[in-house]
């Protein structure tokens, strides 16, 4: 994980399919143009968009101009480098199916097969085989080759290994990056440096002293305009199966060996076959699925998930999960892991809670709010910040414990633009640092873990819960954690 | 150590022999004053003036006006408060040792024989004996009595033993209240609420995560005016054997089985007793003493320690002392205690830093200003604040670790007055409560540790290093820190 300057990075040339699509311009090449502006892409790396649309180079910057430039904040746009940003680009435009199509790129890439060459999947699953196809077959792929894919990576185990196989019919796995974009979050990364870089954590971070851990993402906005996509896909497919378990994993690894790549996959992937499945019977008890209902926010009344153009009238697709997830380890046995997620909540936040256990032995008489015992809160969004809950005497003539914060809010420490995670994610997927990305078994145990939960959902004749817009889901959510004499962490 | 408010506060009698002394004007009366305002005096409390000078009550209440009154912040001063707390008092002239003269202090207190009354001994000890055979001959020390006495408490083991004696003459030792007071200071207190009530810190607060711990207690003036009480004294009896020690046995006691004063102060011994014994060549190796000479400070020269009229040109009084010292014990065997304290130094601070030991084994390649450990760094002056110094990522797109500070200023958080020291201590007196007093015991135990070093000074032919005012002390502090590879924690 060494720093490579712009020096050391080699000259690429940077394929990006589906150039014209919402991600592309919203996220991927607004993140490459930050790492332009930080003189971290060598001065002869290409960038190739391509899409289906039939444009000429010319009409793609302007489309760039008008979907790209507004992602990109107004205080750190610079024209000039903004200029220079565009001239690396060259639109090719590209049918994945059809055979002839790939000429054009091949004779752009001609004469440059020792470079770093990566090919960026930001299309619709479907069309992968294709596009794997078409650029083997017209003989594109390089030893230095790499091919860069999204989430969601499959519906369920069968269609991931099918995913899997063709893209390993034309790469090698080494050659594959599956982006998780939570990944490339400064805090997720952050939870590898304060387990593993400070002594502090270790000696806690154990059943001992943990009493539970909660894990939540609640997005405030509903599904309009992707009712279609979202209503095959769920919450358990677009957020559990990849976010939350990716951050489970890295809060319950045991500590790798080295920061190698492999070496932290390793231990990834020990977690997610040391998860206790939830088959039948059990996934029926330890999960909750809701489907939100009209409601209000402070803004105004929004319609129920069911109420949307494209969702049909009577499906089943939740919008909400809550999960009582264990690990079989001697480190974690009996410790639960709440995992929640949904859409139409009350509020859009990210946030990891760890709940350490009471003082074994209280040696004061009184204390001020002391039913919540330590608790170490980590904000990935809104913004991303630490805080540790401790209790220290209050002011004044008796002992009286009285909880406080020590706060670290990281905007505060560094002062300076946050990477987007996406940044990271490309600049590694340059450098061939697979450490962010998800290895084939990685996502094959993810998805044998959720599998039986949606089995068991379907089977069941139980439809989602409703909850209301705007709320913290359905009520059952709150019945599942508070079986264990707990409850959610919503606000202070 | 539950809360009573000024109803459940019986009526109570205050005696302050040397009530026209120095410590009485700053610190005592202040103290009272600020109970008084925050209605914890009950409204028979009474306050006996007792000294030599020949005064009416008048006179003395002038006194305080021009000797005390200065010593409380001018936004807190209320004007109706201070005549309703100087109504409180009744100034008697009393010669110690004139019989004759108690009878008017037992004319007072006459009729109130069942109150809680309470003798403070704001006076050189060499006439404590007369005060206790005074107070005994005269009948007035009864059951509710309880006498209040200031270090220093003896020049050694000897005359310490010969005081409490004396003390013991008159006054059962659950009666006596030793006053050091460090104990009353809010962040000393903290030291038992953040050791014990949360679960955070105890399972790190041993010798497998702690590699040092340094308590420093230094101040910036020199001895100025107090050369004659100074020259007899010097800080290894002025500051390490009561201060600096009851830090240290606070920071290192095991956890007792209740606040209960006695389960407390059960802990604390046993500390002194495991401190390993400096004697002879060990005490000459452990320890640095060190003088002033001149030096200059931002505002201006100071004199070196010998130039002061009242100090004798040869005196081999230390102002400086520092000692490497090791507790006997599984959970601090190898752990060097560090302790520090000066006058003439370059700041007024008093600190207690404790140093984590490394992570075992680092997963990171590259580190930012990783030499230093994780640090807890309590501060009690100039502010008091608590300080947790730990590694995170550093934004940007490499795992950099970068050390930030978890910081909770207690003005910050309580946003009100601080009590002063003396308040809580006044109140405990009044109410009984002993837990942060010192018993007999602890007295001893503390000169059978301190008589040693000093033996093994006077026996040695080398007199104290001198050091610039100005300074963090004598080299040979450095040099003797540095033989375990450490460093004192000077500044950030």
């Amino acid at each position: 994980m060494n720093l490579q300057s712009a020096d050391e990075l080699q000259p690429f040339d940077f394929v990006l399919f589906g150039a014209t699509g919402d991600l592309a311009m919203r996220k991927l090449l607004p993140a490459l143009y930050f790492r332009h502006c930080e003189g971290q892409l060598p001065e002869h790396g290409r960038i190739f968009g391509v899409a289906r649309s039939d444009l000429g180079t010319e009409e793609f910057l302007q489309r760039m101009e008008q979907e790209a430039r507004p992602h990109i904040n107004e205080k750190e746009f610079q024209e000039d480098h903004w200029r220079m940003f565009l001239s690396r680009i060259t639109y090719l435009k590209l049918d994945a199916t059809q055979k002839n199509d790939y000429r054009a790129l091949a004779a752009e890439l001609s004469g440059h097969e020792s470079r770093v060459r990566v090919f960026y999947l930001s299309t619709a699953p479907a069309i992968f085989t294709a596009i794997c196809e078409g650029l083997k077959d017209s003989g594109l792929i390089t030893p230095a080759s790499r091919v860069a894919v999204e989430k969601p990576l499959g519906r369920d185990w069968e269609t991931a290994e099918q995913i899997n196989d063709q893209l390993a019919n034309a790469f090698k796995e080494s050659q594959i990056y599956r982006i998780d974009h939570y990944l490339g979050k400064e805090t997720v990364q952050n939870l590898l440096a304060l387990r593993f870089g400070n002594v502090l954590f270790e000696p806690l971070w154990r059943r001992e002293r943990i009493k539970d851990v909660q894990i939540t993402i609640a997005e405030n906005l509903g599904v309009e305009g992707r009712g279609k996509f979202y209503d095959q896909t769920g919450a358990l497919r677009d957020m559990v199966q990849n976010h939350l378990l990716q951050l489970l994993v890295i809060l319950a690894m045991e500590p790798p060996v080295s920061s190698n790549p492999d070496a932290v996959r390793d231990e990834k992937i020990k977690v997610l076959r040391a998860l206790k499945p939830l088959v039948g019977r059990d996934a029926l008890e330890n999960t909750v699925r809701g489907q939100y209902k009209a409601g209000v926010y402070s803004d105004g009344k929004v319609p129920g998930y069911l109420e949307n153009e494209d969702v049909p009238d009577d499906s089943l697709t939740e919008t909400f999960v809550a999960i009582r997830a264990e690990i079989g380890s001697w480190r974690w046995e009996g410790v639960p892991f709440y995992l929640r997620t949904g859409k139409r909540m009350v509020d859009k936040v990210t946030e990891i809670v760890i709940n350490f256990r009471q003082v074994p032995h209280s040696i004061f008489d009184t204390v001020d709010g002391f039913s919540t015992p330590n608790q170490l809160i980590i904000r990935l969004q809104p913004e991303e910040s630490i805080r540790l809950r401790i209790y220290v005497k209050a002011w004044g003539d008796d002992m009286n414990l009285h909880p406080v914060f020590l706060d670290l809010d990281f905007n505060d420490v560094f002062k300076k633009r946050q990477l987007i995670a996406y940044e990271r994610l490309l600049l590694d997927l340059i450098r061939g640092n697979p450490t962010l990305f998800m290895r084939r078994d990685e996502v094959a145990a993810a998805w044998e873990w959720i599998d039986p939960i949606r089995q068991a959902w379907q089977q069941s004749p139980q439809p989602p819960k409703g909850y209301t817009a705007g709320s913290w889901g359905p009520t059952a959510s709150n019945a599942l954690i508070s079986r264990d004499n707990l409850s959610w962490h919503d606000e202070d």
